[in-house]
């Protein structure tokens, strides 16, 4: 069975929607912290550049790592956590079920 | 007649070369304070992408503006004096006819 939307109850819907947008706001945090590292330590355009390219790379890796179509959301939910972005308590509320397969999904992206 | 390398000479072609190296670490280390800047002030990731649409447009402005091929030399030098990057003394010792043409280009961007 392919999981989607209607599988999520509406209160479910909210609890993984606030703990996407604080896993996707620490990520983003991370992020910057890194740019103002990067550019205090700078002094030539090569350093300026190369946080372009850091930059370039991390919007191309969120853009495609923060999915919400409930059909991947457990997966992304995995590797949030597996990142450490997202955290266990973040998601309680919802069904046993999907932490389970969240659970699983982690342990198997952390291989 | 159109300009070439064999119209520089070869101490004419050292300043040119030290004035061009001066004037983009110029306008690299005033992108990378605007970076610092931006870095500091941002709290959101919006300001982050932000951050990396700026580098993005300056990538690319820079990449076009700065061509050292001695046939566009002059106009790119005038461009870089109307925009603060160049400095008149920077070029002081080039040929009178290039630096004539040069300040003429100058007034010409300047509008």
């Amino acid at each position: 069975m392919i999981p989607n939307e209607k599988e999520w109850s509406k209160s479910e819907k909210e609890i993984a929607r606030q703990a996407y947008k604080a896993a996707y706001n620490r990520e983003c945090k991370a992020i910057l912290e890194d740019v103002r590292k990067m550019a205090a330590e700078t002094r030539d355009s090569t350093g300026l550049w190369k946080i372009h390219n850091y930059l370039t790379k991390k919007r191309k890796e969120t853009d495609e790592k923060y999915d919400y179509r409930y059909s991947v959301l457990r997966f992304v939910f995995a590797r949030l956590i597996c990142e450490g972005w997202m955290h266990q308590e973040d998601i309680k509320g919802i069904s046993e079920d999907k932490l389970q397969e969240i659970r699983e999904a982690a342990e198997f992206y952390a291989g």
